[in-house]
């Protein structure tokens, strides 16, 4: 333990050199930092369901500080788009959007105006940036706190704008739909990364299960051990940090109503969250917020078996179950034979090691043996499932700051309030202020000033803004951050974006 | 708004002279009241929902301060019984149990030691108490702040140890189980009433649904009429007071599944936390408490029929279906004939009101309309259930304190946390210290004064413990605050508890 002390001193010792012989510089006190943690479609059942799993309190457990609204625009249920634009951005959205709300036409629903993230504010501001996720980093979530788009299934749309964001840590899974080069793509090549930067895409789509990755995929990093590196790497930067980490995949079990998978991954979340946690309290100028964006799937300790047996339910009787498996139902399911030969195998390691050969060969015969699985799983653990898509309710929040965080969020708020604190603790532009600069409407600036213009598709149907005037040409590439003066490439503070009608382009 | 200001200004100033006038006597700056308020079995969900439902913020929002853990001490899902003798004891305990602890032999399950609870401090401490229940006061949670028992279903022994408690305040149903006598019994005789002491039972059993009350049980008072009335009458006194409030029947319409029930419960829980909060933001040395028990029923916004739907379901689609509704499924039940001719205008206060004749005449011959009903209704309003028992999750703790008040519950905490805040911010006796006070074994007590000691049972079976030595005889009957000297009644400073084997007698 002491030893462990003295290393981590050593650590932070290392970087907490730099700021202060930084500081004069900026002239500012401490830098300040910004960890956003979400863990994606996570209701409180789930939570405390892991906690008895674990058998010990949770690094959350230590910092729980209120409660969220998640609904979203127009609808009482959000999916993950719209929460996380409203977490990034400050903005209520329709479902699919990225960092988009709906424009003021009859169209307004399908097209969006791109509005300023947090992210973008850091970045205009001189922080490092950072963002991480189990899933695709051009998934929903990660998604909105780095590009814009009226769809989230855009995905290498999202990739091809985040290669033109500076993003300087970029950690996860999605490495199908990125433009970004990746430094490194195993676990071993992050651990022995130096450098101000880091880029790693670890699969083409979704990371494994943390359930499933020591056995299936032990080449990929943990989230805690991303989250490690992702700090010690943006901590070299002298005027401090955003770090965006999403632990994706509770949604994904979610989803699946897979209580094995669901249980583990707000374990390797909150992995994170005690990485996260421990900078933080080190550092003392560190806003470390987490949250869910929404709940998913209804999970409750408690299910029609326990309408009258519920209050003598030791916690055993919903954890054993559970801890008879050693595999996610995906993982397992990955390891099924086409001829299903392996079927008992494949049970076993999903925990269901004692069904007669009369229940095997019936689930062998399913069509939807998943479903199968995750319905026998949950007999069995007397846990209740309402859906397989999201829910509504307010869900809890969690934030922490030392000495040097005046405001971090508590009680009841909306996720709308999230980026305001970001804003506030780094001292950041307001997001209202940079949305009217980064994303100006591209015909009317450019009519104002007397330039013809219009809008071109090239052969890979990629659009283009193209303003004329006495023979100059300017040119506005949708999805990155360049424009072309008379042939001439110019870096753009920010990206261009086109909603398949309008263009918006950064100002300087 | 300017005039109710006014007039609340002068409701207060009025109570404010009394503490101001006794403060210099007691020397110990301002009273302090406490005021523990508990919505009976609610999920997030519910509130969610209630508030969409409402179509604006709840006073409950204000004060969202952290998260409850709600386990108890054999199982990861609690009775009320086991949730309250936690809060008003801080003490774990098994299910059933009121106000009792198992003992430390084989029959420890069935059997409880008492251990005092924060009412009982704050008589000992010479405060007013009071009680509040839309169930019968005697039911599991007030009967934990106010008695010991070894099982929540002994409500008659419950009523009597609470006539036996000289509590100030006692309002609520139950009058069936009550030995204490009532001084009012409808709403008008509670609004016109006086003087330091109320008590009135309202109804045999429990009240009516506050949605049914205005319509079939007017002369009862709602949560919040109670609550102020109380207030009004426990403020008179110098010393401050403890004031606990349950609404109870959130809990009733979760084990039924009923929405309209649960929804117009949170909606009337949260009038009465809008009385109880405007008292403490004048007060500013009063603590408030507000908190669920535990989840029940496992409603979710979103259901099966919403796997794919959910981000497109604005809050209409679940509010709509329960805002037909003109009476609870209980409310509406209550009306129907025994032959069941009046079925189509019985569905139609449940706001099931455009049924087909075929469909009427289906749930005409159920063996179970209830369920026929309630289950309509959840599908209509997309809503999900996943047990008619309670759930397991943490639940979300509200507290608020003024500028009198130095510590209030906030964080994640334990239900068992709870009473240290309340003895804390009142200076009371410590429990344990009260416990080895008022709960001395009392037979060992007497033996080890060379006493001959039995236990009788007198013709109603109500037992008495007796101590004998050179003639002198000390006879403590069970359940009450006396005992009888050699024939001579004396009042002992609480109650004498017999746990079918035990007695248990207090200290003067």
């Amino acid at each position: 333990m002491l030893k462990k002390m003295i290393i981590a001193v050593l650590i932070y010792s290392f970087t907490f050199i730099a700021p202060h012989n930084t500081e004069v510089a900026f002239g500012e006190g401490n830098r300040k930092n910004v960890i956003f943690m979400v863990m994606d479609g996570t209701n409180s059942d789930v939570v405390t369901l892991a906690r008895h799993y674990k058998g010990k309190p949770l690094a959350l457990d230590q910092i729980l500080t209120g409660g969220v609204h998640t609904y979203s625009l127009r609808s009482a249920i959000t999916d993950s788009a719209a929460a996380a634009t409203a977490m990034a951005t400050g903005h209520k959205t329709t479902v699919d959007f990225i960092g988009m709300v709906p424009v003021n036409d009859k169209e307004g629903e399908r097209r969006g105006r791109p509005v300023a993230n947090v992210l973008e504010a850091a970045k205009e501001n001189g922080l490092a940036t950072g963002i991480i996720a189990t899933a695709p980093v051009q998934h929903a979530t990660p998604a909105a706190f780095s590009a814009h788009s009226n769809s989230r299934h855009q995905m290498k749309e999202i990739g091809f704008q985040q290669a033109h964001q500076n993003i300087d840590v970029m950690l996860g899974g999605g490495k199908k739909y990125s433009f970004t080069p990746s430094s490194i793509s195993t676990k071993k090549g992050m651990m022995n990364s130096y450098g101000l930067q880091l880029r790693g895409f670890f699969s083409e789509e979704d990371m494994a299960y943390d359930f499933d990755r020591k056995k299936l995929h032990p080449e990929q990093p943990a989230l805690a051990e991303m989250t490690k590196k992702a700090l010690q790497t943006l901590n070299q930067n002298p005027n401090g940090f955003l770090l965006f980490i999403e632990g994706s995949k509770v949604d994904f079990a979610g989803h699946k109503n897979d209580p094995v998978g669901m249980v583990s991954e707000v374990l390797a979340f909150d992995d994170a969250v005690k990485e996260a946690l421990q900078f933080a309290k080190t550092d003392q100028n560190t806003l470390l917020i987490a949250v869910t964006d929404h709940g998913n799937s209804g999970l409750t300790m408690g299910n029609r078996q326990t309408d009258k047996t519920y209050p003598q339910t030791p916690s055993e009787q919903f954890t054993e179950p559970l801890k008879k498996a050693s595999l996610t139902v995906t993982g397992a399911l990955s390891q099924l034979k086409k001829n299903r030969s392996n079927i008992q195998e494949v049970l076993k390691s999903y925990g269901l090691d004692d069904l007669s050969e009369k229940q095997i060969q019936k689930i062998k015969k399913e069509k939807d043996i998943e479903k199968a699985m995750v319905q026998l799983m949950a007999d069995r653990a007397h846990l209740g499932f309402t859906t397989r898509g999201h829910s509504g309710e307010d869900v809890f929040l969690y934030s922490y700051g030392g000495k040097g965080v005046l405001h971090k969020p508590q009680g009841l708020i909306n996720n709308t309030d999230l980026p305001e604190y970001v804003i506030k603790h780094l001292n950041l532009t307001p997001l209202s202020e940079l949305t009217n600069k980064k994303f100006v409407p591209a015909q009317e600036h450019f009519v104002k000033m007397g330039y013809k213009t219009k809008i071109n598709l090239n052969k890979n149907k990629q659009a283009s803004f193209i303003a004329e005037k006495n023979g100059k040409t300017i040119e506005y590439p949708t999805n990155q951050n360049i424009r072309i003066v008379n042939g001439q490439k110019e870096t753009l503070p920010g990206i261009v974006i086109y909603n398949g009608k309008d263009f918006w382009i950064p100002l300087p």
